[in-house]
């Protein structure tokens, strides 16, 4: 390792200024020690000053036993024509009792003049006097130098004036903000270089995504000397958010030898980038750099082939090393091959050329055509091809089902389900209460089919998504419905389209319920029609 | 402008590549009918070689007039051991009759060796076979030089030679692949440098996003002399996916002055990008940079007051420049000011420290914690702001409604919803059929609501969009409903949030419907319960 860099987080303090976000007390508390256990040096959890929920999580927090991470609050220069012991934001700040404080300084002339509407010196006094105020009370200060580089290319001097007003004041980094994200990456790089040879204090980088570029522009400021790199843990922030240190992170440890977080950590990298959007309730990037969950997919015939033969064919690194795995997707790019490969898991003398290999080719083309995808779902490929092969009979059958809805409601719940199946011949006739119709389905089927299989009692659903495949006619778009089912040893996704919810979900119920029985027939037996 | 950049869509190929994704015929002239309205050079569109529905798209698309983009088909070089005219492919290639035809060749001498499994000199005759080949049917021929970079860091030679070997035998443009998508600025500059200079043919860049630096990389290739820029439009392909062109394009055009695509044109940017994503049925990145819906929003309240006094203080470029927007959020973090506004254009006497506001405020940050959210809803918001101020009185209310569902179902529709609704003492009891709950609910109620409001007939329901706010108890998850709105005139979103679909819905579409009638009682007397 040649040298070190530190990371800061910001996913609790400029995350939460992203469309969409917002964090309870119990959601800081799951990131801090999530990000902790990974290892980043600073976390800003929140401006107490602005927020009084911050101001409440300091206290709280400060009960957690941290191992490496320090907590830092953020905040800004004092305001215009007051002392800061007279500034309730600074006052804020003392009484979060972090040992890191993060202030932010204005540093681009246009900004102190129209926006601050204040004089330049007034500017550089504010900066001071805050990081003198603070610095006073025994505290790690990082002066956060706003717009540095839109200030930088249009005054140049004055920029510089107020990275050496928070230096001389005590300030122990100054990071360098690309606040509107707008920056080239050989901008960043050619001021960058000039601050870190001017400065003695430690450089720092912040950069936003507004170009698209963040992720390069912070790796050129390290290039460039910077010794600090803030972001948020996915990127979310501000318009086109952060830069994402589950990017940064191995772009710099993995592929340039700089350390960043504990080594032994870097296999948790893929998790905690899936804990913080899970906890900050958005969907997970699923094209996102590193971690997102088509990171290592491949989709194309002859990049299957490839990644088969050896993997850095077609990987920039082994997926492995920060916790995340390689997929083989079956779609039409990929085509025979793939299918192939799945019938022949089911009736091994099935050739390529095989009439049954096309028709069930073509089945496929057509759900897909209607919505359907297996990408997700290869469970419900797997029942299609046992259908064809006529490996497969109904392990029960629908006679009917009623769903009753009424509002306003006298039990608790809104929705009654009655169900009839028939097992070999015998039949089962049943009923369930609901939040909601296919909860109250879901709950009924299950009820019906455990008179026959009791091993569906293990089983339950973790995850039921739906996505409107087309929003043209509104309450009466195609559904598909996406369910992901559990026994606690295995986990497995089925797949529903209709343009009604119910009828997608019972889809995505039946195969999951049939995925699991013949699953179950298989583990006991060998096999299941083979 | 100083220099002319060619802009290379491969949406179509590359992007087809990615997960998720699948076009039809019809999509595929939608998108290249978009893409020539623009200006983009190439519309790379299929490959007839590994995929029979490209060619018969090829054979369709000949009959649409194009006025600037040429239209390209893309294969690989000859298989090993057979002349080109015995190669299927090329043969496919020659038939698709276009204009120009994409190469793509190795160039790692590793994928030469491991994963073609041939002599590096037969991967030289292979690529030279190919374009002379391909020369003689007098097309314009683009050589992609796959895994440049990979291979030039491992044997700068032989990735030379492959290029020499392209370039002689008469091609075009030599387009540098950052395959893998793993690549640094840095390296992607100096090397793309060393070629433009050694080479007299136009170079190119084709970059992925697997290091979360193709925007980056595209444009230090673009300063060290490529004139050609290879992407996806709004990004998809492979893993990570390829870089967006949604984003090359205002970046290279708008800030470093280059022309990329008819300068008149860059107003459809935002438009164009979403059409792409439209059509792909994919959800858009709201935040990608610059065509994102988030791109120009801004939440925290110190960058609201700061954009409305002067928007570049928080905005890297004027949104118009790109046919987008600035969008201003009521949130937690934006506070009272945004919510006050809102407050004063329904009752302008109350002040920001009443104790109303203060009251509304809270119950806002009470359903946001519920899971509602204003900022796409903001009509949601007045109604919530009118019932405070005692400006609002119920337009009907719900005696009770019942929904009924069944499958087999023995008429078209498997829903069928009861309605009881009461207007100043007046019941109406309706039904009406649906395909599932929620249409059959939204139909009733609409027909309920005709008796006494006919206005209602103009009204429908344009998108319908379900998220599961937390996955882990499946079907018994709290759902968020938005539903989007129009009379015509105006579109508007409402929001319902519960654990039941049925009633989250139930609650967005009463929130609809009251909003389209206070509206139109405000423009015919002015006002509503002023």
């Amino acid at each position: 390792m040649d040298r070190s860099v530190s990371i800061f987080d910001s996913t609790l303090r400029d995350g939460a200024q992203a469309e969409g976000i917002s964090f309870s007390v119990e959601d800081k508390l799951k990131i801090v020690r999530a990000l902790d256990n990974l290892g980043v040096a600073y976390i800003e959890a929140g401006n107490p000053g602005s927020n009084p929920k911050d101001l409440e999580f300091f206290s709280i927090v400060k009960q957690t036993h941290l191992n490496c991470a320090k907590l830092t609050a953020f905040g800004s220069t004092r305001r215009k024509g007051i002392l800061p012991h007279d500034d309730k934001n600074l006052q804020s700040l003392v009484t979060a009792d972090t040992p890191v404080v993060a202030i932010v300084g204005k540093c681009w002339d246009f900004h102190v003049s129209d926006i601050l509407q204040a004089s330049l010196s007034e500017n550089l006094e504010m900066i001071r006097d805050t990081i003198k105020f603070l610095k006073q009370t025994g505290k790690e200060v990082i002066f956060d130098a706003e717009h540095f580089f839109d200030g930088y290319q249009e005054n140049p001097e004055y920029a510089v004036d107020c990275l050496n007003a928070a230096a001389e004041s005590g300030a122990d980094s100054l990071v360098l903000c690309d606040t509107n994200g707008g920056a080239f990456p050989t901008n960043i790089f050619d001021i960058t270089k000039k601050i870190v040879e001017a400065f003695g204090t430690p450089i720092g980088i912040h950069c936003h995504n507004d170009g698209g570029m963040a992720a390069a522009n912070s790796f050129m400021a390290v290039e460039a000397g910077a010794s600090q790199v803030q972001g948020t843990f996915t990127g979310f922030g501000e318009r086109c958010g952060n830069v994402s240190l589950a990017t940064i992170i191995p772009n710099l440890q993995i592929k340039k030898g700089f350390l960043c977080i504990n080594p032994e950590k870097l296999v948790d990298l893929t998790k905690t980038a899936r804990l913080v959007d899970e906890v900050a309730n958005i969907s997970p990037n699923d094209t996102a750099p590193y971690v997102g969950r088509s990171a290592f997919t491949h989709k194309a015939g002859m990049h299957i082939d490839a990644v088969m033969k050896a993997p850095r064919s077609f990987e920039h690194i082994q997926p492995e090393l920060i916790g995340s795995s390689r997929k083989l997707l079956t779609s039409e790019v990929a085509g025979r091959q793939a299918i192939l490969r799945k019938i022949q898991k089911i009736n091994p003398s099935i050739t390529k050329d095989a009439p049954e290999t096309k028709e069930i080719i073509n089945r496929v083309k057509e759900l897909e055509h209607k919505g359907y995808q297996f990408e997700a779902a290869e469970c419900g490929l797997e029942l299609i091809i046992r259908k064809h092969l006529g490996k497969y009979r109904p392990l029960f059958e629908l006679e009917n089902f009623k769903i009753v809805g009424e509002q306003p409601c006298s039990t608790g719940y809104s929705t009654t389900a009655m169900i009839k199946i028939n097992v070999d011949g015998k039949t089962e006739i049943t009923a369930a209460e609901g939040d909601g119709p296919v909860n109250a389905l879901d709950k009924a089927l299950r009820k019906a089919l455990e008179v026959f299989y009791p091993q569906i009692a293990a089983m339950r659903l973790t995850d039921y998504k739906v996505r409107v495949m087309d929003g043209k006619s509104a309450t009466a778009s195609r559904v598909r419905v996406l369910i992901e089912s559990t026994d606690g040893n295995e986990s497995w996704t089925t797949v529903g389209v209709s343009t009604d919810i119910i009828k997608a979900s019972w889809l995505a119920l039946v195969d999951s319920v049939e995925y699991k029985l013949i699953r179950d027939i298989e583990n006991r037996f060998g096999a299941y029609l083979r």
